[in-house]
């Protein structure tokens, strides 16, 4: 295996829980190599746990164990699963949406529920309110140290018991496309949509082209305007609004040094859906 | 050595302090395997540092060092030592609190002072202000990498040198336990109390029982509610309140999904206490 | 190699873009040794950036391999450079004056253009926004990893191509030396300032002497106090200010276990200077 494992959370580093996660790992193979994705999920947010895991997943080699614990059934009857992509990484999660974005742009190949009596730390079975821990951070090390096979997981699923959020389906029509405010790219207030850089192209806008932007809050018409499509954010001065494909390749919308997001007080979720026009 | 350095401190990860601590560390032995406790604690917070080891030490693999870095009192009289806990793992820290956890629930087995003369990073005899980087991880990295052996840190203190905050003892009687409030689950809102979680037995409660639960602040009764004891979270409605043991197998209390210590402004500390009483 | 890779950026660490950018590294070689400075850079600031890596580059290794991305200029002609400084450690940046401090205090022995058509990750060439795991981390990865050499990032550059921002020139006379507030110690509030220990030795000030302490936002004066010059924090009460050494060798004002930037409402930057004066 890799001996790669790089865990996800929403725990926070204030505590000391992600560093008991990382010393259950290390106990159990002192070579891993331990990375992290991020442990700033917010609270029981499930879908950024699965789009974070889409915007890195891919990044990592073959063979690299990913454990996310964003968990609010923790201790419910939700089962633990280990999923592998068809790149051949590992996703060591709850069964609870965490792999919605993984199942729809990069691919499962097969997903095993992790047999928790013998994949579970020794001396933890009256602690139910950590399995990231006591389950996943063991599970997961095991696994990418190669003292376990993928098989020796669990017994394998059907992929139908993958568990999904809802995505917005992308609605276009010769002269438009739409899609759903899915994230904002947090520090520079950048809005990431749910559209695809291929259902744009559909369009047939040339970078240095306006494109009509109207973004809606439910029914409601919040921001409305003509905006360059450009490669990135320093073909417009700065202080003025860019569209552009994003590092996932989705649509994105940002300004120069700016943040959209504060500018107009844009959200994410499914009350924002967002409407690029071909101006004809 | 274990070849496991593992840093914790108050100084944040805004500026560049922990990667020059990490950059001397990997410069004794860049074979090292460094990680983080946390770097979020409370500025000059001794409890909180002291409380986060307990949450962690045990989890990592015999021979690990931790570095603590919560100095309220950097160049004063203050005693610079390592620990070795009972379990085997090292502790470089001033001498000033940061191991009352350790000492009172996991054991220290003998404590040495650090010599600075031999023990200190080449040409920072005139830095005053960062023992953390000059000292502490200096001859953490020394002992992680078996540089030095434990003997060679310096010469042994007597255990009762070691510095102690006060501990609040659990208070029982046939029907009751009470115990302070220690920290915050910060993420979750959870209180986290000092009850033991076997105190908490001898009163005979079941999942699934319901305990009266009274929080005080100083002498002022703040709370008073009956409250299913339960697994998890997921034992109740989301938005309920549980008491549950917690993943140091201390009794804590929660809201499935909600923040108890804003629903009802409870805070931490020598002023907070809380009394779970059987219902009869 | 060193096989060390120290990553910094402005992205924080809320989102997936700083383990995109290690999992392309590890990608590279699985033997790296990864690690941070800090992703919190305020956004866009070069300045901080900049301060940043003098704070901690000389604490690491020769051959250690920092990738700096602080690029409000990402798309733009700015150019992608990796510097060597005299010490051997070497920046993989762009050119936008994030070089600065290491250029004027640590000293850069050479400077080479990233040849972008060989450096740069397969199947990235229609992303124009995140040069920083495309470009950046993959050619930081293949430096550290000694799958390229220095030679192989590109053809060198005159040395007077750096991008430097402007420095504030310590201004002194017989009794007095005048500096900029640099940055804060942003944890505890102390001020960092640019004067350089060895300007205030000029003026023969002893531990233990007071020295008048006064602070200008532009012409105005909003501080004046005689404050004691000492080691440390605890040559002082708590609460009481101090003047000292800071850990980059510069002077440097706090308030033990106080904060004296929120004490006195003091900011950072061209507009903050400070002038220590010998008290007769």
């Amino acid at each position: 295996m890799s001996h790669f494992l790089v865990f996800q959370s929403d725990f926070g580093l204030v505590d000391g829980a992600v560093s008991a996660m990382k010393g259950v790992a290390y106990a159990v193979d002192p070579d891993l190599t331990i990375s992290d994705v991020t442990h700033d999920i917010t609270p029981y947010n499930i879908f950024e746990a699965s789009y974070r895991l889409f915007q890195t997943v891919n990044y990592w080699p073959a063979g690299t164990v990913f454990v996310s614990v964003v968990d609010p059934g923790v201790g419910s009857a939700r089962k633990s699963v280990v999923a592998k992509t068809k790149a051949g990484q590992y996703i060591v999660t709850p069964n609870n949406g965490t792999l919605t974005h993984i199942a729809a742009f990069v691919g499962i190949e097969e997903i095993r529920e992790i047999e928790e009596r013998t994949n579970r730390l020794r001396n933890s079975e009256l602690s139910y309110t950590f399995h990231g821990r006591d389950v996943y951070a063991y599970t997961g090390a095991k696994l990418s140290s190669g003292k376990i096979s993928y098989e020796e997981v669990g017994p394998a699923l059907p992929l139908d018991e993958i568990e999904s959020l809802e995505l917005f389906e992308t609605i276009h029509d010769e002269h438009s496309v739409t899609g759903q405010i899915d994230i904002l790219d947090v520090r520079f207030g950048s809005l990431w949509t749910s559209i695809p850089f291929e259902n744009f192209t559909d369009l047939h806008v040339s970078f240095g082209d306006y494109v009509e932007v109207q973004i809606y809050k439910q029914k409601s018409l919040v921001y409305i305007n003509r905006i360059i499509y450009g490669h990135s954010f320093s073909d417009v001065m700065v202080g003025m609004p860019i569209l552009y494909m994003n590092s996932v390749n989705h649509m994105a919308l940002a300004i120069n040094q700016g943040s959209f997001a504060k500018a107009y007080n844009i959200g994410v979720g499914e009350n924002w859906t967002i409407k690029l026009i071909k101006v004809q």
